[in-house]
């Protein structure tokens, strides 16, 4: 996955658990315009300091993942909304009951991830 | 909510977020059969100690709860993903259509959660 993919994704499920501090930072520079230097200048640390709270914040992001597992589970949720979608729209051509079970088969699979 | 099921739900969804050690107790107190005081014995600390320890996890996992809202979203996933059981059912008895867009509605809702 892209880098900034995976940061915005992870950013998203588990920005919330990022101090106040770490996420004003992560997002001037992560997700915002400013540079190393110019967060260090902005939030009164060195351009190490910047660099090493980014990586830090980046690690925490990952180990949350890698316990909760709520962005593969969004994949996977995604991935199934869309065969239903997919499975609707045959509905829609054919009339064919059997696509309609197979939603609510689908639709209970969500319910378990 | 019942405690115990409000425990349970919490645990479920961040109790790997626990370190080890708070793990091992939390689930012999809370959902084994260990008093405090045999839980106490059994990690050599005080019957105090295991008390707070198992008062704080849940607080940890009610403040993860509050910035994650995992439970609350499993909730309404499971009610939507009974609402499509019930359309699914309806769809069955009456042949209508307009079911299945309803249901391919929700589970874009879902989707969105």
């Amino acid at each position: 996955m892209e880098k900034i993919l995976e940061q915005t994704l992870l950013y998203d499920f588990y920005g919330e658990l990022l101090t106040k501090h770490q996420k004003q930072v992560y997002e001037d520079v992560v997700f915002g315009d400013l540079s190393l230097s110019e967060a260090a200048e902005e939030y009164q640390i060195s351009r190490q300091g910047v660099h090493d709270l980014i990586r830090r914040c980046d690690r925490t992001l990952r180990d949350y993942e890698e316990k909760l597992g709520l962005v593969k589970k969004f994949g996977e949720t995604r991935r199934l909304v869309d065969r239903i979608h997919e499975l609707a729209q045959e509905y829609e051509r054919t009339g064919d009951g059997g696509c309609v079970r197979k939603i609510e088969e689908i639709s209970r699979k969500i319910g378990e991830l």
